[in-house]
């Protein structure tokens, strides 16, 4: 087509500011309840001085609410005089979900996290990528982009590393997200799926920090604790802020990864899923995982479900009612790479 | 109109016969996509010499799982001739949400335990009342109806007291409910509302055992245990079980009571919730009890609540995005009433 | 309350002129679309001299044809002059059904089938029963209501007694609907409920006269044919059309019933429905009927499910897609009651 | 089900203290997604000395907005001490239906205005319905309702007459709503509708005034302005204001009433609809009012529709899509009934 | 991947026939309710002598209705012997938008006005898009797009100049808007979204005339004048009509453009939006323009907005309901461009 | 983008095993409900000896069931022994439509037949297509795609020829196709769309088969029995199954073809359609061939349709309902192409 898909979007702040700003970027969506309106994204801007720049997502996903919590209070809070560089928040970056609280846009039912690099000529979700993706990511040298599990799962406080090929950005993953000092540290590839924001800002050069802070699609008191401190630890460690806003260490940091398909234990019945463990435990492959229950034949025998790797039940879902192919439990085995 | 309701249900299980039985009664529901079809709602009587009738309900609201899982345990396992009396099971009473794994009727939108004492020319949910109130209570000397704190509610496990006006049937029924030796006991008016299946129970002369089982829309792994021992206990208690089959008494019973409106701390403004407290916390009137976000507008403080009685943290809201009108918190005080 | 519910409905039509008349009842409807508008629902009257009044009803359903085709015709073609007596037709009577090709309301939700004797002061389908109810069915002598299968069953075309405690009403109604000569006639009481147009028709003293013509949601080549024939033969049995406007009969008319609950084959699985046999085949209680394939998983046996009652396999499900409690087959068994 | 229906909702205002005060009545709600939170409405009171109540009800209808607008600067404005008796503010009183600016409840699809006298076990607007009639109307001396056209009708600003059969009260309620001064005066018994809050207030003896302001969905800068002097005016006539918070009358009341069915041009057909002529034009019975143009068909002949009585055009119908039985245009004739 | 996007439109009308005809360009559409059906989108064409071919487009927006009425009264009354040329008339091109009155398709949720130049192998809005660009817009040498304001827009009745960087072809699209002789020309580059009809008519090169005609999702009677009269003064202007076909200009051609983002007013709080001006007043940056009622929070100040430009109010939104982001006023400010 | 798009599938069975194995391959989809899950799609394989790879399809469309039929028939039935070559069975193809009964996905939309060759990076469905055509067709030598005519057609059972270009290849599917002995043949193009199951893998060189087995959503006693004969007899004459295992001809093989947009008789109005003519009847152009009712208005003349072609009534629309464009009709006309 020739056409080279344009931003459409229009930012209320000034990146090149000193000081602390929070505007938005108004991106053009016009539907049949306001033809000429927009969505309007906060953002916020904090500068001073000489320094990285440090890129802080929350609400990829709607429904995980720790991350964009300790970053509505970073932006009311911060002295600006404390940063050294810059902080670029984008706390509730996918606005739509986060409104009617769900993983997925209303909009375009997509799933953000699978929409990167993004299409600035696209649908909605895919017009917010972009704009992270081409606006935000080349005036980066960090990106912490933070999760919890979600609505749908119950996932043990953790951050997470991104992996990549060159070791120099791993080992830099590597220091900044143990730096965030979370109770465990994940590798987590997304079965290899490269279109979510950490694989995007990786490929983009930054160092990337990943968080999944409990879930449930509900508010954890442990899990905002350990991310209020998480994100002013790797903020210290990369140099933005003093090393006094960072906390002492608490977490011996214990590093796993999920080891591909055999990390998911999934549902082949429609029923109510019951786990035996809870989250946390240490599990084996082969042991028995829960079984489903079939509430409508009450006489018939439940299903059992078994581990299909060894190592920590790293999470569960949350609701009760499974249907085939859901995944009920997930296990993190010990991490095998290396971590330099 | 001068014509009877008929009761339009057709039931599979024979009430007088020994034995175990499992079956279904079948509700007549023609809809577009089926006729001449029912809503087939699964039954199970287990009958053996004399004794009282107990009638076991679980699925009242489709989205709390320990009742029915218990429930289909039993209704599996027991052994007829441990049974002194008869056990009527309706695990998942409410079938059509059970399958939807929501608190409310997919077909009728109505909740299930707003219905009672039903309507058996009514839509399905008020004709499964209906069927439950006129068909069952009848027959039955005691009625469990087994709940959990459902998809919005996260709730201390506990066993619940129906109010009631005779002080014989009192008597009763709070005997019977700390013989389930659940962690706490609530005496739960549900704001008067004599639309209850444990109110029309009551009205009916039954002896009366609630629960709140947790909730969170998920399975408990502490609460299944709680509520797998709560109903053998029970059983045991009146005498349809043997003695044997009840667990020795694991809790201290302290009995508490919702103060009233005070008890639901309501959000007031469109955010997110952060909970101060953990369920369990003692706390009190005035104390600050959370806090609602603004992620959309990251720059505005959050909005305070407070707590308006003294009492225990009996629950909290497990999304944690709210709504004006949405109950953020329950606190439960102790019970002022006789016991007797 | 005391207030007495008031007809809202207006009609323009006027039920004691000589000739033809097509018009509306307008049925008020506040939405929040059309706050001032009306439900029109479309009427005729064909009145000539003297002579019983018969009301022809079509879709009370919104997915069943012929009725309606074979009504829409007469009210078109019939010549006033040929009528001795008054032609009351309502061929769409459930018109929001109808224009959404629904068997229940888009409005409501309600099955119209459901609701008589109807509400004046109830939701729409309600307010359409009661003026059937109470505006209409005082001026007739007899009532037709023509329905076939639906979207949801393919049905031998058939004419339909509905039962009545009177002998002498009785008899008039198995003359009448045997004067109809449709291949089959089948004596269905609904399982008992009493809240169809027929019963409600039946109460009100007229003689009724019902159909089951083909269904799958289509319009029957065979059973519109049918249908055209059989409404004339009625009419004519009734006095009001001359004999001339009679087909001579065709069919030996043999008579069937639903028994009971047997007569129902219900799923008990979810998956697809393959029947064993066709419709008019003779069957018999406990002979294997069809099965139920798991098509999500190909390696699990079908279930296999059997007839519970003797006589003509009557009707089965049109959609292939079967859910627990779903009408698979029915059976109606030759008549063992009174024809007088 | 001789049980008394209980009032449940819980209001957080006290009547009977002098001074202003803003709240909430909370109605219980117990649903999926809020098993014990509240339906949280909007009430203020402002009680000073001796004199009359009056109740002031905005929102009855979520789409219509000058009312609400107008007492809500009243809640915030008034200095009570201008204030003789007491004022009840209801100014969003089906909230549901106000945040998603629907004419009817988005929880049980109901038109609030089609739900009185209500019930208090009811629905949702059932049991709102009741609380005014129940809890409120007992307390007033005079109701004003205030309503608009809606998002589907476009209305002169008018002050409406609920007619009721006692002389006396019709003579106060013609006084009280021309005191409201609008540019036009109008009857309307809502097709002999009982149901609504107007004809149950005027049941319980109160002195009754309505008014239609503009409509479209929108804010009418013409008619908010004629609406917050209104309701001044009214209050004023009713003594609970001085005098001199009246304005001076601006219009000379013409009376008018709706004529019946004639009133209404209705759509007979499929399309979009042209007007002829634009409210408060003299039309006359059987003239041309517009046409009904077939965009999918485009060389087809629009269809013409004419007007069915003398008078004024009243109103048309905003959305430019109809389908049969939409109300097109609305003609109100010269009132011919007694103003004593 | 290689395979060239196929056409797959089927056309009834033959472009190079003299005379008029009327038909459809079938678009195969493959959905459940019809497996091998189309969309079924009306065509018509007016062939006579030689001359410019002109194509005229309404119903880009299923919600705009002045341009469509305008375009087929033109298809049923104009005389082919009075064109010299060819006009082709796509009165209501997003068909299926057009018949659920939205400014989106229902069947893939796009807005068509954002999905040029289409995709022959897309969703369907795509396609349509594509056999406007692909196999009309080869054929034409001017190309009017009638739009109005739509369902939540009310706008000056306007014509609309579609920017284009070469002068000549600006020159030309100048010369007939002003032909047009509407009450206000406004050059409008939709905040540079290139995914426009008129946007891509102009890369293909033809002369580009576009409007907007009002709104509120009504039909105008001014507007619709304007249209009628508009349309037949560019046919006149472009030499395909006589002259004796365009009326004497009314309007002074005052031109503007909108000022970029500073046209738009847009709400950051969710409520009422009351405006303060009406559409054509003069306003100024800064100026308070209207402010947002809380109607659940009626003690709540209202939020006040202010214009961010110099100009005349061009528009405003229709719903009073309002969320941030949506569009509330549209400012116009004098247009500085060239002209030639 | 440059990424190259990635194979998220994992599949539980190996192609390159001996024997047969029942597995899935599993798509990640993370939704809403399931952030980790996926879509368990069933995949069989019976591998023995040597020979060709027969692909088997079955559910691309979710409401198609003779086919999914007969191919789990095969791989509970089939002794492995019996193969020379190997089977791959992929009988659910489009789960999750076939688990809702619809003819598309209700994950995205989209019709699974208008995907191909699929994108691994796009939506559910196009990376199930995706999948199918990079990662199983190039391990094919024949593929057969079993579709029935779904829910909105009732067509006459035919096996279908996919036109190809090279004539080595067409004389393959024509021999395969004609081995299935179907009463029918029918080359069927899809008016030209190569976004087909059957384009697609004939582009990849397979030899092909297609069907079309009744349809109306429902199991035809008829086409399941020579749809389980057909599956036999092609395999048998592709030499993957022994020749015992293949019936003796039934049907004498007549050719048919859809004679481009003329076989389709398409509504042009809203109504109630009739046909004129059963399946299988030959009729010719111009020839009455239904009329469509107009159930609201039924003094309304019904709208006649014609044929427009000459041939055999190879199909006809399932619900009675229609609109402008759904098609009524499909008439087949004798092949005129070569065989060889």
């Amino acid at each position: 087509m020739g056409l080279k898909a344009k931003q459409l979007a229009q930012c209320t702040v000034d990146f090149d500011k000193d000081g602390k700003q929070s505007g938005y970027f108004n991106l053009p969506l016009s539907v049949h309840d306001d033809a000429w309106g927009v969505i309007r994204i906060p953002i916020a801007v904090i500068k001073n001085g000489s320094g990285p720049t440090v890129i802080l997502e929350g609400g990829n996903h709607g429904d995980e609410y720790e991350g964009p919590i300790a970053l509505g209070e970073l932006i009311r809070d911060l002295d600006p005089g404390k940063v050294a560089g810059r902080l670029i928040f984008i706390p509730a970056i996918n606005l739509p979900a986060v409104l009617q609280a769900r993983r997925t846009s209303p909009i375009d039912d997509l799933n953000m996290n699978r929409t990167f690099p993004g299409d600035a000529n696209g649908t909605s979700t895919q017009q917010i990528s972009a704009f992270v993706n081409d606006a935000l990511f080349p005036l980066g040298d960090a990106f912490l982009d933070l999760h919890s599990g979600g609505s749908s799962l119950d996932l043990m406080p953790s951050a997470v590393i991104e992996p990549v090929a060159d070791p120099v950005q791993h080992a830099k993953n590597v220091a900044a997200v143990t730096a965030f000092d979370a109770p465990l540290v994940v590798v987590i590839d997304n079965r290899g799926d490269h279109r979510t924001a950490t694989a995007s800002a990786a490929r983009a050069g930054l160092t990337v920090v990943g968080t999944e802070m409990a879930g449930g699609g509900t508010v954890s008191l442990d899990a905002l604790d350990i991310c209020r401190r998480g994100v002013r630890n790797v903020l210290s460690h990369l140099g933005v802020l003093p090393p006094e806003m960072a906390t002492p260490p608490r977490h011996e940091q214990r590093l796993f990864e999920l080891p591909g398909s055999d990390a998911f234990v999934l549902a082949d019945d429609d029923g109510v899923f019951e786990p035996f463990h809870r989250n946390g435990t240490m599990v084996s492959r082969g042991q028995p995982a829960g079984r489903i229950h079939f509430l409508s034949h009450p006489d018939r025998k439940p299903a059992e479900l078994a581990y299909a790797a060894d190592g920590i039940l790293y999470g569960r879902r949350q609701p009760g009612r499974v249907r085939p192919g859901n995944c009920c439990l997930v296990v993190a085995s010990p991490y095998g790479g290396s971590l330099k």
